[in-house]
Protein backbone atom coordinates (compact mmCIF):
# COMPACT_ATOMS: atom_id res chain seq x y z
CA UNK A 1 0.00 0.00 0.00
CA UNK A 2 1.15 3.48 -0.64
CA UNK A 3 -0.04 4.82 1.93
CA UNK A 4 2.39 6.57 3.54
CA UNK A 5 3.19 9.45 1.46
CA UNK A 6 6.36 10.87 0.80
CA UNK A 7 7.21 13.78 3.52
CA UNK A 8 7.61 17.12 1.67
CA UNK A 9 9.88 20.31 2.91
CA UNK A 10 9.75 23.83 1.58
CA UNK A 11 11.94 26.43 2.56
CA UNK A 12 11.71 30.25 1.82
CA UNK A 13 15.08 31.42 1.77
CA UNK A 14 15.11 35.51 1.66
CA UNK A 15 18.22 35.55 3.41
CA UNK A 16 21.27 36.01 1.59
CA UNK A 17 23.17 36.06 4.65
CA UNK A 18 26.20 33.16 4.71
CA UNK A 19 24.84 31.66 8.67
CA UNK A 20 21.04 31.20 7.06
CA UNK A 21 21.77 29.95 3.48
CA UNK A 22 24.46 27.57 5.00
CA UNK A 23 21.04 26.40 7.23
CA UNK A 24 18.87 26.48 4.63
CA UNK A 25 21.22 23.90 2.49
CA UNK A 26 21.88 21.64 5.94
CA UNK A 27 18.48 21.04 6.10
CA UNK A 28 17.33 20.79 2.86
CA UNK A 29 19.80 18.24 1.85
CA UNK A 30 19.70 16.42 5.58
CA UNK A 31 15.91 16.36 4.80
CA UNK A 32 16.25 15.44 1.07
CA UNK A 33 18.89 12.37 2.32
CA UNK A 34 16.30 11.21 4.67
CA UNK A 35 14.04 11.12 1.54
CA UNK A 36 12.04 14.07 2.01
CA UNK A 37 10.90 15.92 -1.44
CA UNK A 38 12.75 19.55 -0.64
CA UNK A 39 11.94 22.90 -3.04
CA UNK A 40 13.64 26.17 -2.20
CA UNK A 41 11.86 28.82 -3.16
CA UNK A 42 15.07 31.54 -3.12
CA UNK A 43 13.47 35.60 -2.87
CA UNK A 44 15.31 38.65 -2.44
CA UNK A 45 18.68 38.59 -1.01
CA UNK A 46 18.22 34.73 -1.42
CA UNK A 47 18.98 34.74 -4.94
CA UNK A 48 22.46 35.90 -4.66
CA UNK A 49 22.85 32.34 -3.80
CA UNK A 50 21.77 31.36 -7.52
CA UNK A 51 23.53 33.97 -10.04
CA UNK A 52 25.99 32.70 -11.90
CA UNK A 53 28.61 34.99 -11.64
CA UNK A 54 30.06 34.50 -8.13
CA UNK A 55 31.20 38.22 -7.52
CA UNK A 56 30.02 41.46 -7.65
CA UNK A 57 28.96 42.28 -11.09
CA UNK A 58 26.46 44.60 -12.26
CA UNK A 59 23.22 42.57 -13.53
CA UNK A 60 20.21 44.16 -14.84
CA UNK A 61 18.29 46.78 -16.84
CA UNK A 62 18.30 50.18 -14.81
CA UNK A 63 21.43 51.51 -13.35
CA UNK A 64 19.07 51.15 -10.22
CA UNK A 65 18.99 47.56 -10.16
CA UNK A 66 22.62 47.29 -11.55
CA UNK A 67 23.98 49.04 -8.28
CA UNK A 68 22.05 47.11 -5.59
CA UNK A 69 23.57 43.89 -8.00
CA UNK A 70 26.47 44.75 -7.46
CA UNK A 71 26.19 45.70 -3.58
CA UNK A 72 24.58 42.28 -3.73
CA UNK A 73 26.57 40.75 -4.89
CA UNK A 74 26.95 36.61 -5.64
CA UNK A 75 27.64 33.70 -3.37
CA UNK A 76 31.06 34.75 -2.93
CA UNK A 77 29.99 37.64 -0.91
CA UNK A 78 27.44 36.61 1.35
CA UNK A 79 28.48 38.28 5.26
CA UNK A 80 27.47 36.15 8.02
CA UNK A 81 24.67 37.98 9.36
CA UNK A 82 26.74 39.26 12.88
CA UNK A 83 30.30 39.93 13.13
CA UNK A 84 31.08 39.94 9.51
CA UNK A 85 33.92 42.06 9.76
CA UNK A 86 33.77 42.90 5.97
CA UNK A 87 33.71 39.26 4.85
CA UNK A 88 36.47 38.35 7.10
CA UNK A 89 34.25 36.24 9.40
CA UNK A 90 32.59 33.99 6.54
CA UNK A 91 36.22 32.99 4.81
CA UNK A 92 37.20 32.03 8.55
CA UNK A 93 34.19 29.94 9.04
CA UNK A 94 35.25 28.10 6.08
CA UNK A 95 38.61 26.96 7.40
CA UNK A 96 36.61 26.06 10.57
CA UNK A 97 34.10 24.09 8.78
CA UNK A 98 37.17 22.47 6.71
CA UNK A 99 39.22 21.69 9.88
CA UNK A 100 35.92 20.39 11.35
CA UNK A 101 35.26 18.57 8.16
CA UNK A 102 31.73 19.94 8.10
CA UNK A 103 30.53 20.62 4.36
CA UNK A 104 30.87 23.74 3.59
CA UNK A 105 28.20 25.97 1.36
CA UNK A 106 29.76 24.95 -2.26
CA UNK A 107 29.90 21.20 -1.20
CA UNK A 108 26.10 21.69 -0.08
CA UNK A 109 24.86 23.12 -2.61
CA UNK A 110 26.79 20.34 -4.74
CA UNK A 111 24.79 17.86 -2.52
CA UNK A 112 21.45 19.72 -3.16
CA UNK A 113 21.71 19.09 -6.89
CA UNK A 114 22.81 15.38 -6.38
CA UNK A 115 20.01 14.64 -3.93
CA UNK A 116 17.31 16.78 -6.41
CA UNK A 117 16.37 19.16 -4.37
CA UNK A 118 14.07 21.78 -6.23
CA UNK A 119 15.70 25.22 -6.33
CA UNK A 120 13.02 27.77 -7.77
CA UNK A 121 13.37 31.74 -7.99
CA UNK A 122 11.01 34.23 -7.49
CA UNK A 123 9.12 36.16 -10.33
CA UNK A 124 9.18 38.75 -8.87
CA UNK A 125 12.16 39.91 -7.35
CA UNK A 126 13.68 39.01 -10.45
CA UNK A 127 11.41 41.46 -12.29
CA UNK A 128 12.19 44.62 -9.65
CA UNK A 129 15.85 43.73 -9.45
CA UNK A 130 16.05 43.34 -13.47
CA UNK A 131 17.29 39.71 -13.80
CA UNK A 132 16.59 36.79 -16.21
CA UNK A 133 16.81 32.83 -15.55
CA UNK A 134 19.97 33.45 -17.69
CA UNK A 135 21.66 35.10 -14.77
CA UNK A 136 21.40 32.01 -13.02
CA UNK A 137 23.02 28.63 -12.57
CA UNK A 138 21.17 26.08 -14.90
CA UNK A 139 19.77 24.07 -11.64
CA UNK A 140 17.78 26.76 -11.04
CA UNK A 141 14.44 24.25 -12.14
CA UNK A 142 11.12 27.18 -12.48
CA UNK A 143 10.79 30.79 -11.94
CA UNK A 144 7.18 31.21 -10.13
CA UNK A 145 5.31 33.36 -7.86
CA UNK A 146 3.66 32.86 -4.53
CA UNK A 147 0.74 30.97 -6.02
CA UNK A 148 2.77 28.34 -7.61
CA UNK A 149 4.78 27.66 -4.42
CA UNK A 150 1.61 27.55 -2.45
CA UNK A 151 1.12 24.72 -4.93
CA UNK A 152 3.94 23.12 -4.84
CA UNK A 153 4.28 23.07 -0.93
CA UNK A 154 1.22 22.09 -0.15
CA UNK A 155 0.67 19.06 2.21
CA UNK A 156 4.21 19.65 3.66
CA UNK A 157 6.08 21.55 5.99
CA UNK A 158 7.32 24.76 5.04
CA UNK A 159 9.65 27.39 7.10
CA UNK A 160 11.04 30.96 6.18
CA UNK A 161 14.84 31.31 6.42
CA UNK B 1 -19.17 16.43 1.37
CA UNK B 2 -17.27 19.25 2.13
CA UNK B 3 -14.06 17.33 2.81
CA UNK B 4 -11.86 19.88 1.06
CA UNK B 5 -10.82 22.17 4.55
CA UNK B 6 -10.05 25.63 3.50
CA UNK B 7 -6.43 25.81 3.51
CA UNK B 8 -4.84 28.06 5.62
CA UNK B 9 -1.72 30.32 6.21
CA UNK B 10 -0.42 32.01 9.51
CA UNK B 11 2.40 34.47 9.46
CA UNK B 12 4.12 35.94 12.33
CA UNK B 13 5.66 38.54 11.43
CA UNK B 14 8.32 39.88 14.16
CA UNK B 15 10.47 41.61 11.83
CA UNK B 16 9.85 45.27 11.14
CA UNK B 17 12.18 45.41 7.90
CA UNK B 18 11.00 46.90 4.87
CA UNK B 19 12.20 43.60 2.46
CA UNK B 20 10.34 40.96 5.31
CA UNK B 21 7.52 43.07 5.83
CA UNK B 22 7.28 43.22 2.07
CA UNK B 23 7.79 39.08 1.64
CA UNK B 24 4.92 39.16 4.87
CA UNK B 25 2.36 41.14 2.43
CA UNK B 26 2.90 39.35 -0.91
CA UNK B 27 3.35 35.64 0.88
CA UNK B 28 -0.67 36.70 2.88
CA UNK B 29 -2.00 38.53 -0.20
CA UNK B 30 -1.04 35.44 -2.91
CA UNK B 31 -2.12 33.04 -0.24
CA UNK B 32 -5.44 34.99 -0.21
CA UNK B 33 -5.70 35.04 -4.00
CA UNK B 34 -5.85 31.28 -4.43
CA UNK B 35 -8.69 31.05 -1.77
CA UNK B 36 -6.32 30.49 1.64
CA UNK B 37 -7.86 31.98 5.34
CA UNK B 38 -4.62 34.16 5.86
CA UNK B 39 -3.71 35.42 9.81
CA UNK B 40 -1.04 37.68 10.07
CA UNK B 41 0.12 38.20 13.58
CA UNK B 42 2.83 41.49 14.17
CA UNK B 43 4.90 41.50 17.32
CA UNK B 44 7.65 44.22 18.39
CA UNK B 45 9.31 45.42 15.32
CA UNK B 46 6.31 43.66 12.61
CA UNK B 47 3.99 46.38 14.91
CA UNK B 48 5.13 49.71 13.27
CA UNK B 49 3.32 48.54 10.32
CA UNK B 50 0.38 48.64 12.01
CA UNK B 51 0.80 52.18 13.39
CA UNK B 52 -1.90 54.63 12.70
CA UNK B 53 1.36 57.47 12.67
CA UNK B 54 3.45 56.49 9.86
CA UNK B 55 6.36 58.51 11.26
CA UNK B 56 7.86 58.65 13.67
CA UNK B 57 5.76 59.88 17.14
CA UNK B 58 6.06 59.80 20.43
CA UNK B 59 3.96 56.65 20.84
CA UNK B 60 3.28 54.88 24.73
CA UNK B 61 3.33 55.75 28.24
CA UNK B 62 6.94 55.87 30.29
CA UNK B 63 9.87 58.04 28.46
CA UNK B 64 11.89 54.54 27.78
CA UNK B 65 8.52 53.29 25.61
CA UNK B 66 8.18 56.96 23.89
CA UNK B 67 12.13 57.02 22.87
CA UNK B 68 12.13 53.56 21.75
CA UNK B 69 8.58 54.07 19.53
CA UNK B 70 9.91 56.81 18.32
CA UNK B 71 13.63 55.13 17.35
CA UNK B 72 11.40 52.50 15.96
CA UNK B 73 9.29 54.62 13.53
CA UNK B 74 5.92 53.54 11.87
CA UNK B 75 5.34 51.88 8.27
CA UNK B 76 7.33 55.10 6.48
CA UNK B 77 9.93 54.59 8.35
CA UNK B 78 10.90 50.30 7.53
CA UNK B 79 14.61 50.23 6.93
CA UNK B 80 15.66 47.57 4.48
CA UNK B 81 17.54 44.52 6.32
CA UNK B 82 20.72 44.90 4.54
CA UNK B 83 21.88 48.09 2.63
CA UNK B 84 19.59 50.75 4.31
CA UNK B 85 21.45 53.50 4.03
CA UNK B 86 19.85 55.54 6.17
CA UNK B 87 16.69 54.76 4.23
CA UNK B 88 17.42 56.08 0.80
CA UNK B 89 17.00 52.19 -0.61
CA UNK B 90 13.48 51.51 0.50
CA UNK B 91 12.69 54.53 -1.58
CA UNK B 92 14.51 53.11 -4.13
CA UNK B 93 13.31 50.12 -3.93
CA UNK B 94 9.71 51.50 -4.50
CA UNK B 95 10.84 53.61 -7.65
CA UNK B 96 12.34 50.11 -9.18
CA UNK B 97 9.04 48.09 -7.77
CA UNK B 98 6.66 51.30 -9.64
CA UNK B 99 8.79 50.35 -12.79
CA UNK B 100 8.35 47.12 -12.69
CA UNK B 101 4.40 47.49 -11.87
CA UNK B 102 4.86 45.10 -8.99
CA UNK B 103 2.76 46.21 -5.80
CA UNK B 104 4.39 48.48 -3.74
CA UNK B 105 3.58 48.07 0.11
CA UNK B 106 0.58 50.42 1.03
CA UNK B 107 -1.15 48.92 -2.19
CA UNK B 108 -0.33 45.26 -1.00
CA UNK B 109 -1.79 46.55 2.62
CA UNK B 110 -4.65 47.50 0.77
CA UNK B 111 -5.09 44.59 -1.06
CA UNK B 112 -4.60 42.49 2.13
CA UNK B 113 -7.68 44.59 3.53
CA UNK B 114 -9.64 44.12 0.63
CA UNK B 115 -8.79 40.21 0.86
CA UNK B 116 -9.81 39.31 4.38
CA UNK B 117 -6.50 38.70 5.49
CA UNK B 118 -6.72 38.86 9.32
CA UNK B 119 -4.78 41.36 10.75
CA UNK B 120 -3.35 40.59 14.80
CA UNK B 121 -1.49 42.72 17.18
CA UNK B 122 0.77 40.78 19.73
CA UNK B 123 -1.00 41.99 23.52
CA UNK B 124 2.83 40.98 25.06
CA UNK B 125 4.82 43.47 23.20
CA UNK B 126 1.83 46.13 23.02
CA UNK B 127 2.38 45.95 26.63
CA UNK B 128 5.96 46.59 26.85
CA UNK B 129 5.90 49.30 24.38
CA UNK B 130 2.90 51.19 25.92
CA UNK B 131 0.71 50.78 23.11
CA UNK B 132 -3.12 50.18 22.86
CA UNK B 133 -4.96 49.23 20.12
CA UNK B 134 -6.20 52.61 19.37
CA UNK B 135 -2.57 53.39 18.29
CA UNK B 136 -3.20 51.22 15.44
CA UNK B 137 -5.21 51.38 11.83
CA UNK B 138 -8.81 49.97 12.68
CA UNK B 139 -8.25 47.08 10.09
CA UNK B 140 -6.39 45.11 13.13
CA UNK B 141 -8.94 42.54 14.12
CA UNK B 142 -7.98 41.29 17.54
CA UNK B 143 -4.88 41.82 20.25
CA UNK B 144 -4.22 38.57 21.34
CA UNK B 145 -1.46 36.23 22.69
CA UNK B 146 0.08 32.75 22.04
CA UNK B 147 -2.67 30.62 22.92
CA UNK B 148 -5.14 32.48 21.23
CA UNK B 149 -2.67 32.84 17.81
CA UNK B 150 -2.11 28.59 18.42
CA UNK B 151 -5.91 28.18 18.30
CA UNK B 152 -6.62 30.45 15.35
CA UNK B 153 -3.33 29.06 12.99
CA UNK B 154 -4.39 25.06 13.99
CA UNK B 155 -4.78 22.94 11.32
CA UNK B 156 -2.63 25.31 8.82
CA UNK B 157 0.87 25.94 7.67
CA UNK B 158 2.64 29.07 10.20
CA UNK B 159 5.74 30.74 9.07
CA UNK B 160 7.54 32.85 11.21
CA UNK B 161 9.26 35.96 9.09
CA UNK C 1 -10.32 6.65 22.16
CA UNK C 2 -7.27 8.65 21.69
CA UNK C 3 -7.49 9.62 18.52
CA UNK C 4 -7.05 13.07 18.91
CA UNK C 5 -3.44 13.30 19.03
CA UNK C 6 -0.75 15.65 21.03
CA UNK C 7 -0.02 19.01 19.22
CA UNK C 8 3.38 19.53 18.54
CA UNK C 9 5.39 22.60 18.26
CA UNK C 10 9.17 22.75 16.81
CA UNK C 11 11.03 25.54 16.44
CA UNK C 12 14.59 26.25 15.11
CA UNK C 13 16.35 28.80 16.51
CA UNK C 14 19.55 29.68 14.67
CA UNK C 15 19.50 33.83 15.48
CA UNK C 16 21.01 34.74 18.93
CA UNK C 17 19.22 38.18 19.30
CA UNK C 18 17.09 39.22 22.10
CA UNK C 19 14.02 40.14 20.62
CA UNK C 20 14.34 37.24 18.37
CA UNK C 21 15.33 34.55 21.58
CA UNK C 22 12.94 35.77 23.31
CA UNK C 23 9.66 35.59 20.93
CA UNK C 24 11.05 31.45 20.50
CA UNK C 25 10.81 31.20 24.64
CA UNK C 26 7.29 32.74 24.43
CA UNK C 27 5.97 31.03 21.82
CA UNK C 28 7.75 27.76 22.96
CA UNK C 29 6.63 28.29 26.76
CA UNK C 30 2.53 29.51 25.49
CA UNK C 31 2.56 26.35 23.24
CA UNK C 32 3.56 24.23 26.25
CA UNK C 33 1.28 25.84 28.56
CA UNK C 34 -1.83 24.59 26.44
CA UNK C 35 -0.59 20.67 26.12
CA UNK C 36 1.67 21.02 22.90
CA UNK C 37 4.83 18.93 22.73
CA UNK C 38 7.44 21.46 22.00
CA UNK C 39 11.13 21.18 20.87
CA UNK C 40 13.27 23.91 20.52
CA UNK C 41 16.53 23.37 18.45
CA UNK C 42 19.28 25.33 18.74
CA UNK C 43 21.64 26.55 16.24
CA UNK C 44 24.82 28.56 15.16
CA UNK C 45 24.04 32.33 17.39
CA UNK C 46 21.54 29.91 18.69
CA UNK C 47 23.78 28.04 20.89
CA UNK C 48 25.04 31.37 23.09
CA UNK C 49 21.50 30.99 25.17
CA UNK C 50 22.30 27.12 25.90
CA UNK C 51 26.05 28.20 27.23
CA UNK C 52 27.02 27.74 31.04
CA UNK C 53 28.86 30.58 30.96
CA UNK C 54 26.46 33.80 30.76
CA UNK C 55 29.27 36.37 29.36
CA UNK C 56 32.10 36.46 27.38
CA UNK C 57 34.61 33.38 27.25
CA UNK C 58 37.17 31.40 25.31
CA UNK C 59 35.60 28.31 24.73
CA UNK C 60 36.21 25.84 21.98
CA UNK C 61 39.51 24.30 20.37
CA UNK C 62 41.23 26.11 18.23
CA UNK C 63 41.99 29.69 17.91
CA UNK C 64 39.31 31.21 15.56
CA UNK C 65 36.52 28.82 17.28
CA UNK C 66 37.56 30.60 20.99
CA UNK C 67 38.04 34.37 19.34
CA UNK C 68 34.38 33.39 17.74
CA UNK C 69 32.75 32.31 21.05
CA UNK C 70 34.40 34.95 22.72
CA UNK C 71 32.67 37.64 20.37
CA UNK C 72 29.52 35.54 20.75
CA UNK C 73 29.12 35.61 23.92
CA UNK C 74 26.80 33.79 26.29
CA UNK C 75 23.02 34.72 27.20
CA UNK C 76 23.94 37.73 28.95
CA UNK C 77 25.37 39.11 25.52
CA UNK C 78 22.43 38.62 23.05
CA UNK C 79 22.10 41.92 21.06
CA UNK C 80 19.18 43.40 20.30
CA UNK C 81 18.75 42.67 16.12
CA UNK C 82 18.53 46.48 15.71
CA UNK C 83 18.77 49.68 17.81
CA UNK C 84 21.04 47.80 19.93
CA UNK C 85 23.31 50.85 21.43
CA UNK C 86 26.10 48.56 22.43
CA UNK C 87 23.79 46.40 24.31
CA UNK C 88 22.21 49.31 25.98
CA UNK C 89 18.72 48.34 25.00
CA UNK C 90 18.25 44.68 25.76
CA UNK C 91 18.58 46.31 29.21
CA UNK C 92 16.54 48.60 28.62
CA UNK C 93 14.05 46.16 27.59
CA UNK C 94 14.48 44.14 30.75
CA UNK C 95 13.72 47.16 32.86
CA UNK C 96 10.06 47.63 30.50
CA UNK C 97 9.56 44.38 30.94
CA UNK C 98 9.15 44.28 34.29
CA UNK C 99 7.61 47.03 34.83
CA UNK C 100 5.10 45.99 32.22
CA UNK C 101 4.70 42.34 34.32
CA UNK C 102 5.87 40.37 31.28
CA UNK C 103 8.24 37.51 31.93
CA UNK C 104 12.02 38.22 31.43
CA UNK C 105 13.85 35.85 29.78
CA UNK C 106 15.70 34.65 32.42
CA UNK C 107 12.13 33.51 33.98
CA UNK C 108 11.12 32.34 30.51
CA UNK C 109 13.89 29.78 30.58
CA UNK C 110 12.68 28.84 33.70
CA UNK C 111 9.24 28.23 32.79
CA UNK C 112 10.27 26.24 29.79
CA UNK C 113 12.17 24.18 32.02
CA UNK C 114 9.09 23.61 34.22
CA UNK C 115 7.25 22.92 31.10
CA UNK C 116 9.02 20.13 29.97
CA UNK C 117 9.85 22.30 26.68
CA UNK C 118 12.67 19.94 24.82
CA UNK C 119 15.76 22.16 24.19
CA UNK C 120 18.04 20.63 21.31
CA UNK C 121 21.64 21.86 20.42
CA UNK C 122 22.88 21.30 16.73
CA UNK C 123 26.16 18.91 16.47
CA UNK C 124 27.17 20.32 13.34
CA UNK C 125 27.34 23.52 15.01
CA UNK C 126 29.04 22.45 18.12
CA UNK C 127 31.54 20.45 15.78
CA UNK C 128 32.41 24.07 13.66
CA UNK C 129 32.62 26.47 17.15
CA UNK C 130 34.61 23.43 19.04
CA UNK C 131 32.04 23.07 21.70
CA UNK C 132 30.89 20.04 24.04
CA UNK C 133 27.64 19.35 25.85
CA UNK C 134 29.80 19.81 28.89
CA UNK C 135 29.79 23.65 27.84
CA UNK C 136 26.05 23.83 28.29
CA UNK C 137 23.32 23.78 30.54
CA UNK C 138 22.37 20.60 32.24
CA UNK C 139 19.22 20.87 30.75
CA UNK C 140 19.75 20.45 27.11
CA UNK C 141 18.20 17.29 26.28
CA UNK C 142 20.71 15.75 23.42
CA UNK C 143 22.68 16.81 21.23
CA UNK C 144 21.13 15.63 17.41
CA UNK C 145 21.82 16.43 13.70
CA UNK C 146 19.11 17.40 11.03
CA UNK C 147 18.09 13.80 10.38
CA UNK C 148 17.02 13.35 14.46
CA UNK C 149 15.66 17.23 14.49
CA UNK C 150 13.18 16.12 11.10
CA UNK C 151 12.32 13.08 12.89
CA UNK C 152 10.92 14.66 15.96
CA UNK C 153 9.88 17.33 14.48
CA UNK C 154 7.38 14.95 12.36
CA UNK C 155 3.38 15.13 12.27
CA UNK C 156 3.57 19.09 14.34
CA UNK C 157 4.57 22.71 13.05
CA UNK C 158 7.69 23.69 12.49
CA UNK C 159 8.85 27.16 12.68
CA UNK C 160 12.30 28.42 11.74
CA UNK C 161 13.69 31.53 13.85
Amino acid sequence: MSEKRKKKLSIICLSGDFDKVLAAFTLGTGAAAVNHEVNIFFTFWGLNVLKKKKGRTFLGGSVLAKIFNFLMGGINNLPLSRLNFWGISPRLFNVMMRRSNVATLPELIQAAHELKVNLYACDMSMNILGMTIKDYIPEVKEVLGVAKFLEYSENGETVFI
